[in-house]
């Protein structure tokens, strides 16, 4: 996406002059005059803050956590005194003005002789939140509604509302904070748009130059910093979608501030256009709406969070790519700004073109070699069911910091609109505060966050980097092969920092078999160790179980716990088997089709059941399913395994098609460089995948398989067996 | 519902002459040359069975049980010979007559020589399937697909057909099945069904009236006395919505065939119109399109089965009722039928109107008073999103014959779209070959049947009856209560004998309380023994726990099995606790809601928490939640609980709202015969809930509480605490 155009510079001395400029307006007041989605949005926010402006002000002294009653209280009123402000811009009833006055006069009344939060959070705690990164969220709604009411209150009102409020939080974020002021992370991120917001609003210049280049203007902190450190040149942000979301709102909402006031700073350009990629990459990193829940993640988020409609409403205003109109399609909200406007617009104009999810890697880290994270996709511009493609998320990536997951070639797969083979995700429930006060929950450090928790190998039954953090944050796996064609996407990491003395590479591939609607994943992965350890290879599992080549041995009558830490702790060990045939195979049932994992069964090899839950008395997990396929002694091992999508279990209308795996061979062999994976599925042609992880793409390679000879070019191919 | 006018008798001599008759032929022909839904129907169809008439015929010789290949292409091959037969009937294109045709000889061929199906089950096998039920339902299809090209085919080829194939399969299912043929089950509707349908077609009378009157035609079995004893005068069938609508397919196309021929038999009009209740009865036993899943049912059935689009549209024909269009509408099924044709062009025409779902005691037993399944339900009329009212299902039915479980006076909950409060169905995946074939799984008698897996109280660890069914058949629960208005709905039943010594009433409300959207649920468990016993009160819930009020004890290192029998010895113990506060409060949250069940504390009261799983080697149940009070040694004892509905999680908005019960008090007495039941919910108004479930409408009561005088005429009334 390129930028087209740039804007002018708004008039220094008119109001609003943020996220919506004096010369937006205008045309705001015509559209919500005629009928459209702008009018709808228009309509459904007025009548929701008429409904509010019926209550009394209420603006308590700051007491409870987050999810409390004075923390939500005080979000309410920061959406309030937005949301007022713009209603007054469109429709010039003073009411609304005076509403978000009387508030705004109010706050600045209460807010100089606040203490820190009584139930204020370890590290930099707020004042009317137990948080500081809530007062910078606070302050960025806030000074647009002040914004929008500037004109209108009288010198006296803004005398007391800026120095009541604007003054001293702006203080407090920047000068009094300067270690979250000029870190380089989204708490920063925050701090710096909130001030640097305030400072445009004010006419306070040197504020916005300490947003964007630090408390000492030097550049070693602030926005520009942040925008050059925390997000790769593909525009992934190292903590994953998740905070990717999050960390999205202050920079699109800062920078189209920027880009409005000062547009000689062509913002948006910065870094080959690095904020438009940020958001393109947002959405890339979702399936069917929902994000990839890697890392510390909320299942429940997706593309439609108001942060991910600011970006694409901002990002359409900036390009007018009308793929983007297909995902506000699907957010569904219209911003009541000029942006807003031109989205609403072209939707009702039909413009929408479907958006394109792309196979690509994602580089990790500012310089985007950290590792990657690599997306691979089937059937993503199907016609009738985009929605139920299948993706394979390949978690090479970085630690992430603090919120990060060791999981070092972990992967997610997603098929038929499900997490097939998932990832827990964060033990959290936002803002309940009867599981922790909608904190973490302590099982997202003993559970959610150990390798066990994740489909990757788990050596001795300790998790990666020995679950320090530090630690992991200065290794990363290198990415060394990813490519995507129309038969197949293929990707390849190596890490040997994990675990001390054990190098780890997995190879995945998404491949498109002949005679097949739905595409095979293929996953090799090699473990090098220098002396025997204990290999626990696992998959959780969304579904039901429906059957195993390996006898089961069942725990019925009583379960324990499979281990006693680094989250073995939390499995209830519910069956073990000895896998006796050459593929060991599980079945199990999502919605209304059937997947099969076929492992090539190793010498000595177990296949364990768990379910989550031990250890557990607040019942804080979800009870996940897996399965592990264990070594107890290895050194030197490959797992080869081949995941099938088949079938369909329809009990309404009372068929069920191909309930068996179709996998009638899979071997696994190498020779020098080369590895090679055979496969035979029935009704389709003996395949081989081979590939050269390491090679070159120019590179030429030959191998015999079974008495024949084969040869390829480049770091992979897909071939006929002869 | 009214039948509109009367049919008049089919030409004698003319074909087609069952579900579709001759005199619809031509205004169906015109329909598919006019854009509409009927149209589109047809084109789906036209373009399925183009591929399939591809292939070569198959007609293998009879050898898998349900689910296996043989099974399913018979399955396939007795639909496509209908669907080529009415191809043929709308276009006049020969080869789709041939097509039916070569595959009626195909099977004129094979079927006099087969002998009993080698799968066979025990009880009625059939010849070409397994169970002689499917060659029934294989008979109804197939003599449909041959009526349609009875006119086109040569005399030798109808002697042919009907020789090697009708007449053998009519006289298979009926003379030499008299035990089948004659039952009173729905197994023999189908064969009454398939064989009275061939008789019209063949122009065998013998056959109809054997088929309406049983095999001697004294009326001791057939089709009408399957009319008069399978269905309640409010139209519900003693097994439940799962088999009624299962049971529904052969009466409505029998009857419909019945009545396209013999029109002054008035068959619709029969016993007050049974059969149009029977369908009415069939919606209304549905939550959100899916059937309530009491006694042996698969949860994915609802009301888009095929069975039920023959019923609607049936009845569309001959009702005009426009309500019916609504469910047409969410079927979203055209069928290529007269009345399919009616139902298309209404729905096109945009006539549908709201189908309204009723709070109602759907009677059972063929005098409507064997007990009686009670549905109430608030804001089911709601004009935004109908689908996620409140239903509270009451079962005080009885047994339901085999399929019947042990669960006298059971609950279920539903709301904003969900199962809140839960009944296990059926243990059974269905036509899953890994599954036990397909069939009833053995956990489905060892748990799914039992009384622990229902929401209902269990006496000293063993089933209603023992678990005996013959004995369960005897006996049935007395509705002693029912009434719906504006503000709430309720319902009492009793029974002495589902338990020697044991008598239960069970008391449950939907109760619209002032100042809240939504109701809540009071629920009076009466109790009376005649020793000591233990008393256990499961709860089985969907979601996730989030709070107690009581303290747990959880079993975090190992788990056991609650009990040995009876279902217990499939439940995992998870935790215990000692609830000691005078209201004992579990919340979970399911979705984005919020459930709170708030039990009056008993002395010596236990609180018990379990997941299914415990003794299933093979992994065949879900794994379910519940809670469970437990009395080690009671006799007369009074449940007394409010589930409360409430709150919000939005962790994609970030906000939670009320997560926390806003019960304040929860009080029970008696008086007489009367109950009262004293609740308070923050911001409503303290409220009384009186009732005499054993008095009369007219009669006058008053009470006393808290030195109050109150009183009421009728059984009931919900009043304002003075």
């Amino acid at each position: 996406m390129s930028v087209q155009g740039v804007a002018k510079a708004a008039d220094n001395n008119a109001h609003p002059r943020l996220v919506v400029s004096a010369s937006d307006v205008p045309q705001m007041q015509k559209a919500i005059e005629q009928a459209g989605s702008f009018q709808q949005a228009f309509t459904a926010l007025k009548s929701q803050v008429d409904s509010q402006l019926q209550h009394a002000i209420n603006i308590p002294v700051p007491n409870d956590a987050g999810g409390g009653f004075t923390h939500e209280q005080h979000k309410r009123n920061y959406r309030l005194m937005h949301d007022a402000g713009i209603l007054f811009q469109l429709t010039q009833d003073k009411k609304y003005a005076d509403h978000a006055i009387a508030m705004l006069e109010g706050y600045a009344k209460m807010y100089p002789d606040l203490p820190l939060h009584p139930k204020q959070k370890e590290q930099a705690p707020g004042r009317l939140f137990w948080q500081s990164l809530n007062e910078a969220v606070f302050l960025v709604y806030t000074i647009q509604g002040y914004d929008f009411v500037y004109d209108y209150a009288s010198k006296a009102q803004r005398e007391t509302i800026e120095n009541g409020l604007f003054r001293p939080i702006a203080k407090f974020l920047s000068s009094d904070s300067p270690q979250t002021f000029d870190k380089i992370h989204n708490h920063g991120t925050w701090a710096t748009a909130a001030v640097g917001m305030t400072g445009l609003v004010l006419g306070e210049d040197e504020w916005v130059e300490q947003a964007l280049y630090g408390l000492d203007k030097s550049g070693t902190g602030g926005f520009m910093r942040q925008l050059d450190e925390l997000f790769s040149p593909q525009g992934y942000y190292t903590e994953g979608p998740y905070y990717q979301r999050y960390a999205l709102m202050p920079f699109v909402l800062f920078a189209k501030s920027v880009e409005v006031n000062q547009p000689e700073r062509k913002i948006f350009e910065y870094r080959d256009s690095i904020l438009l990629k940020a958001i393109d990459t947002t959405i890339q990193l979702s399936y069917d709406r929902l994000f990839f829940p890697i890392n510390d993640a909320i299942k429940d988020k997706g593309i439609d969070t108001v942060e991910l409609v600011y970006g694409v409403t901002i990002a359409y205003g900036l390009t007018n790519n009308a793929q983007l109109l297909d995902i506000a399609k699907q957010q569904d909200q219209v911003l009541l700004t000029g942006d807003g406007l031109n989205v609403a617009q072209a939707i009702d104009a039909g413009k929408a073109q479907p958006y394109h999810f792309a196979s690509k890697e994602f580089g990790d880290g500012q310089d985007g070699k950290q590792g990657a994270l690599v997306v691979m996709r089937a059937n993503q511009d199907d016609k009738t069911a985009p929605e139920k493609h299948q993706a394979v998320v390949f978690k090479a990536t970085a630690q992430g910091m603090g919120h990060g997951h060791f999981d070092k070639l972990n992967w997610i797969f997603y098929d038929n609109g499900h997490e097939v083979v998932s990832d827990y995700g964060a033990a959290r429930f936002l803002n309940v505060e009867a599981k922790y006060g909608g904190h973490y929950l302590k099982e997202n450090k003993s559970y959610a966050k150990q390798t066990i928790a994740h489909n990757t190998l788990v050596v001795a039954e300790r998790s990666h980097f020995k679950g320090n953090t530090k630690r992991g944050n200065q290794y990363s796996p290198e990415v060394t092969l990813f490519d995507t064609d129309e038969n197949l996407s293929i990707s390849s990491a190596f890490i040997d920092t994990a675990y001390k003395g054990v190098a780890m590479r997995r190879t995945q591939a998404l491949v498109s078999v002949e005679g097949r609607d739905l595409p095979v994943v293929i996953d090799v992965f090699n473990v090098r160790g220098d002396k025997k350890r204990q290999y626990d290879l696992p998959l959780h599992f969304n579904g039901h179980l429906m059957d195993t080549t390996a006898t089961l041995k069942s725990n019925t009558t009583s379960l324990a716990p499979l281990g006693s830490r680094d989250g073995y702790q939390h499995l209830w060990l519910t069956a073990e088997a000895k896998p006796e045939q050459p593929l060991s195979k599980v079945t199990w049932l999502n919605d209304d089709r059937f997947y099969t994992m076929s492992t090539k069964t190793l010498d000595g090899m177990k296949l364990l059941f768990t379910r989550t839950g031990a250890n557990d008395p607040d019942f804080n997990l979800r009870e996940d399913k897996a399965f592990i396929y264990r070594l107890d002694k290895a050194k030197d091992v490959d797992f080869v395994s081949l995941l099938e999508v088949h079938g369909e279990y329809n009990p309404s209308k009372e068929f069920t098609l191909e309930a068996h795996s179709q996998l009638e061979g899979l071997d696994y062999t190498t020779e020098g460089d080369v590895q090679v994976v055979s496969f035979k599925l029935q009704g389709s042609p003996a395949m081989i995948l081979a590939f050269a992880p390491e090679g070159k793409t120019e590179q030429e390679y030959q191998f015999s398989y079974q008495g024949q000879q084969y040869k390829f070019s480049g770091q992979y191919a897909l071939l006929s067996q002869q």
